[in-house]
């Protein structure tokens, strides 16, 4: 049976990273969703947890509850006025309108938009903001953007930072006219973390740092970080293939010699997306994925019991054309995972 | 939030189609793997069994459960050994090795390779087989294998269908030789199906064709088939944007001209392959992708509550280098699924 290896060593080595760099182990939140990028939700959450970390961002209310018991703090992305409430739960508002949805009470933290044009209020719609958490007591805990850029060189990571430092003023002046306490700030995603320094905020949201990756421009003085995840398959048939036979579906792999070859049980049903005659990929062991990837299947030129597929992604985000982040969250939670 | 909606009529017209062409609602197997290639297992379940179809194929044991009061048979086509029994399920056997895995007194249906080179026993492997199933107790309920081009025009097709004639006679010598009932043939897939005709074959076994889609040389005189499924987004927040702004990861889109644009709420993470600057897609309403899709977001060009990001995904299938099967079988089952 196919399986995925969370290694845990690797998880632990880029917390550290991150760690070292934030000089605070309760500033950092880790980025738990959409399946912990595919990784496992529970069980990330739980290795975490064991590291000492005590914030987490998900996506859905269901994500969060199934980690509450892991964290002090959960940030929730989506704006779906949740079924239940926890005292650990912070709900993430990007709209005026969605802020009139959030039941009385609650705790929530304001998304601004500071120049990605995608979610968050206007910088000048925090007033009304603050005014209308205020009428239905709904306490305000955090203020955060988001960097559309902090992975690539130029000037817009700059003035994103510039206008979030103006957003973070008006919000203090008005928490002093409206006598509320100071909310947490934060904008730091991984890339940004390791560009530059974030101690005067209160926490950095860490989601593919965490797992081993950062698609950041090569001129930054980027750490070490290691691939948490690995993709493993297990055979199906072998069988010997003669020269010049072509394999798999439309026939695109002719083998080049008399040679035995082995059917694996992974395709792209299981999310490994899927390659063709024109997306050659190799195994780490140097094993040819042969013809095209099915649903359940794929041939490669060994007759190994098991097959790592891949423990480090990059190549595979270059060949399909996408980033790190895709080749993992694509990956189907019904794999079994397994913690070293 | 965002929604999967399962059309019905489209369904069981496509269903309609295919008992026309084979002349025996009996005869049709429908492929349920893979979550129904993404469209929900047990919600296609139901509706094919409403339908009257009494045969499905599924991938795993677990699958096989979660329909069996559906159907009278599923055929499994992963191998691993089964953890509970049902008179209904067939587990399919591609090697000798894994026939010496299955359990005494189970049915199995041996997959043949007539061509294709991946899974199955080679045709001479078949009397050492049918030797050690009966020495088991275990019964051959079924012989059948996969075309590999069935899609494409070519020769491939045919010395494939060639060679599974010869695999039937040895099977009939065999059966005869052993005073065994003869197993079901079936070699037929969705092409196949629609392709040339199967009457003399007691199952076919219908896949993308039951969700509307035949990825099949247009030469061939194809059926009218409708897409069953269709993906539904819903807003986050809409924002007016100024002429020359640019929105989302790495700024790729700019704005031509101040407008309206909302945030929906499906990304990469839901299974909706990731677009980027190389890979620009409309809406069936012809709303505009902008920019990069993101895990859980993409940004349009309207301000409509919700909408439907697509209703055939040929086209998305064409933007990514893919089939249609990919597109679908995606798609998380995390999202709500609708019949209508």
């Amino acid at each position: 049976m196919a399986k995925i290896v969370i290694n845990k060593s690797h998880l632990f080595h880029n917390l550290q990273q991150i760690e070292k760099k934030i000089n605070d182990k309760n500033k950092i939140a880790v980025v738990l969703k959409d399946n912990a990028y595919g990784h496992g939700l529970v069980e990330i959450a739980q290795l975490c947890h064991e590291y000492g970390i005590k914030n987490a961002v998900v996506r859905t209310f269901k994500e969060a509850e199934s980690v509450v018991t892991f964290f002090d703090n959960i940030l929730i992305l989506a704006d779906t006025p949740p079924h239940t409430y926890s005292h650990t739960f912070h709900i993430a508002v990007n709209s005026l309108e969605a802020l009139q949805h959030i039941p009385k009470n609650s705790k929530i933290q304001l998304k601004v938009d500071s120049g990605m044009h995608r979610n968050g209020l206007s910088p000048n719609e925090l007033e009304e903001a603050f005014l209308g958490a205020s009428k239905k007591n709904i306490t305000i805990t955090g203020i955060f953007t988001h960097y559309r850029s902090a992975d690539e060189l130029g000037s817009a990571y700059f003035w994103q930072k510039e206008n979030f430092k103006h957003i973070k003023a008006e919000v203090k002046r008005l928490c002093e006219k409206l006598f509320l306490p100071i909310p947490l700030f934060h904008s730091a995603n991984s890339s940004a973390v390791f560009r530059d320094n974030f101690y005067a905020e209160d926490m950095v949201r860490v989601g593919i740092a965490l797992y081993g990756y950062l698609d950041t421009d090569p001129i930054f003085n980027n750490p070490h970080l290691k691939p948490v995840l690995s993709l493993y398959a297990n055979k199906i048939s072998t069988r010997t293939v003669s020269k010049n036979q072509r394999i798999g579906y439309g026939g695109t792999a002719t083998i080049p010699k008399q040679m035995q070859i082995s059917t694996y049980d992974i395709g792209y049903g299981d999310g490994f997306l899927r390659l063709n005659e024109r997306k050659k990929y190799h195994t780490p062991d140097g094993f040819e994925v042969l013809g095209r990837v099915s649903m359940d299947n794929l041939s490669l030129n060994t007759t190994q019991e098991e097959v790592c597929l891949f423990n480090d992604v990059t190549q595979l985000a270059h060949i399909h054309d996408t980033i790190t982040y895709e080749i993992l969250t694509s990956l189907k939670p019904t794999i079994k995972r397994i913690i070293i």
